[in-house]
């Protein structure tokens, strides 16, 4: 449907900025628009540059830009703080790029009803830091907090390193205001916690890529701060044996908050890149595991047993880390894993797979076995506890750029092939965008994909929002 | 479009037994069809015959049937246990009634990920029977789970009495084996705990009452079944108080699992229909707390952390039932309160309004007023820790049947628009069916039912799928 869809025009550009405000229109700048033309994938073969970047400040500027759109049939797509993995926010239609740093508001902090109300643009870290004071935490932020805004967690249904025991991003979102693709404008839930009056479009919306509407408003479910946290460090002297130890730990009677696995070329990467040190010497790999809950005594007595299973199932040495610095230090390598490769290299393709928990063991012997096969390092991470493995395929140096080119496809059909064949899928977290959609057939059945475009269809029809993320039409 | 459908006719009877098994078709039968005319509404006006029933015993025979159904234009309503309350289940276009009773099985339990697999019509109690010497437990469930079936929980997005903590059905749903409207046999999720392959098709269909597709198998998520639990009965002079208490309980830093309200009206008629008697004699109103947790000393502190906060928000009296049998006696007398109520009068309607939790007491406020300005007994209970309140307005014993019937539309107009005041749904748990369709513009908006049309009509293009319920296309 790509050859329907119109140019944004200088006359375009005027109506545009009749909505907005001819400030927050940036046209015929190509500088100024290359930011917006890709995400954090460090391979640039994914971006595409846009055509306009609109600035809106309000959702009635949405609705009418949306209704725009519709008439010029003009592909829009929302962005959040760039930071996706998978092209989810990369114009690749062209067209108009949505920005939501003007719409960054906190609206409301509800202590009774124990919600938070925010405009999507709100940097995600922000939201925890405004609730610290009244004893209250936001749980289901993912890595990149400090720079991912809200809006884009809930368009990708983000995860994060406590989602073991928390969930991800969409256990938390109760209310949502939308602008639908034809510019209509929707409240979805409220503060309620329990709500069966017509469908969950709350739910079908997160998670959807910004495909079936622009989220301008998000409540989110808080909780009362758990009273007490400890970080295990536990090393062990392969990938194999850490995750093989997973089962053990998981189906102990104690759901951790955190169970996250690093191989050894991983923390080796991230230590570079900060300049840290921390004891991986005798480890071929790590788990970082956070037990959290309501008193000392009782997260002290939880995080002993997930230690001597951890020891009972082969690890080498358990670190406790019981104070906020050691803990910080040990997370901050965890979260810098992603940021460090990216700089590696880009002939790289990062991964997000993500299998039943108990077959992460076979998951991790099939990454090694595609490696040693292919002859390229695959750094593996991730969130072991929900058996979502980050597994970066980084291009074999003595190869031309001509053999990767040729070849990663080939691995990532086989990776996709043998992730589904252990009832897994192609992304946990991260998303399809454009980067993943030609795979999706390998996951997921022709009937499946079909409910998804019949569904895009009839709340998109002009297919103008997003198009061209997870299926095409 | 109800005037489009075809009745089922000998030869459809006949088609439909070539499917199934003649022994699995009832058909010009109403004695044996009248059961499945109904759910537990008690006012027997919702009630629509089927013109027959269908026991089918597998997903491929579903696919058929639904085949059919699109071929001879024929309306078809899946049925689990039939103890709704909003008539979700019952065919109010005739056609065909699908049960679900043969397809009854467990299919596995999965202890290294934590998931149980089982068929639409096991009965929800069984699920936790059979987990219990595994340490394990399904926290979603209803509380008629001695009757109700998993397949109806799922379609209902039924809440239950841990929903507080452990939120309702929905959370549990990890995989669905569902046959489309259109008959094709489609799997979502599976037995990943992240998933971002594609839209949330599972929580679309979760509490889409059967209108969006026939559930044939559900997934469910488990948890280490908790190692304590404490119930406290507490007691207040009067509904007033005991809801007034609720912000401060709800934020005191411990969630408890459980918070249901009992109005004095409620308790009466629960314990008369028991024959138990329960020290109540003193309240106006009680409300029922469950606190659990990782161990007896951590649950000890969290309930006596709540019983304080009851008290010194104007409770009269906390009972503490830290043993079995005195906890079970308690839930007894709550899970009874609607089939007491039930067998009171036809002349009753049973709502299920939610408010935002902290909204609560305003609530309550405004159901006494309704009650002493109508001059009808409006005897309330329920989840009181999510906002989700059973009022049941019971005729006023004086009145003729035709004055209740002209003046129920008018209160339930006034009580639905007073909870729309107050950020409120009209159906917490027990869904819109066909008995709250008409009242769904007081409390959402015509974009949002506009979006649910939309919807329904990409995936049920000829309306055959339980017509006629949430929303009329």
């Amino acid at each position: 449907m790509a050859g329907e869809y119109q140019k944004v025009t200088g006359q375009t550009a005027a109506e545009l900025a009749a909505i907005v405000g001819e400030s927050y229109v940036v046209f015929n700048d190509a500088d100024r628009l290359e930011p917006y033309s890709h995400d954090e994938i460090p391979d640039r073969r994914w971006a595409h540059m846009p055509e306009a970047l609109v600035r809106p400040g309000c959702a009635e500027e949405i609705a009418q830009i949306m209704r725009l759109a519709n008439r010029l049939m003009i592909p829009v797509t929302p962005r959040g703080a760039g930071s996706g993995l998978s092209g989810g926010a990369v114009p690749i239609h062209g067209g108009i790029v949505l920005l939501f740093d003007r719409m960054n508001k906190i609206v409301d902090i509800d202590r009774g009803n124990l919600t938070i109300t925010v405009e999507p643009g709100v940097i995600t870290n922000e939201i925890n830091e405004v609730l610290r004071d009244d004893g209250l935490f936001y749980a289901g932020y993912p890595m990149s907090l400090e720079t991912c805004t809200i809006g884009g967690n809930v368009a990708e249904n983000a995860g994060g390193g406590k989602a073991v025991k928390y969930g991800v991003t969409g256990r938390y979102v109760i209310g949502l205001h939308v602008v639908t693709p034809t510019g209509e404008m929707v409240e979805l839930g409220g503060k309620r916690v329990k709500d069966v009056t017509g469908y969950d479009l709350i739910h079908l919306l997160v998670g959807s890529e910004g495909t079936l509407g622009i989220i301008t408003q998000i409540t989110l479910r808080l909780m009362p701060l758990p009273r007490a946290s400890v970080d295990l460090l536990v090393l062990f002297t392969s990938a194999e044996d850490a995750v093989a130890a997973m089962p053990a730990i998981m189906t102990g009677g104690v759901i951790p908050t955190a169970v996250e696995f690093m191989d050894r070329a991983s923390v080796h990467a991230a230590c570079e890149y900060l300049n840290e040190t921390i004891p991986y010497d005798q480890a071929g790999a790590m788990l970082l595991i956070t037990v959290d809950g309501g008193s000392e005594d009782h997260v002290q007595r939880d995080y002993e047993a997930v230690g001597e299973k951890c020891l009972s199932a082969g690890a080498i040495e358990v670190y406790v880390a019981d104070n906020h610095t050691t803990s910080e230090r040990v997370w901050k390598v965890r979260r810098n894993i992603g940021e460090a490769f990216n700089l590696v290299s880009r002939n790289q393709s990062g991964e997000d797979i993500v299998v039943p928990p108990a077959s992460i063991a076979k998951m991790v012997a099939k990454l090694l076995d595609l490696s040693a096969r292919y002859g390229v390092m695959i750094p593996c991470f991730g969130h072991a506890g929900d058996g979502n493995l980050h597994a970066r395929i980084v291009m074999n140096p003595s190869w031309t750029a001509s053999r990767w080119n040729e070849t990663l496809p080939k691995m990532l059909k086989e990776l996709y092939s043998l992730t589904a064949e252990l009832g897994g899928r192609i992304s946990g977290e991260h998303g399809i965008g454009h980067k993943r959609k030609a795979y999706m057939p390998l996951v997921v059945s022709e009937n499946y994909i079909n409910m998804l475009r019949s569904i895009k269809r009839s709340l998109d029809p002009n297919n103008v929002l997003n198009p061209g993320k997870i299926f095409d039409l």
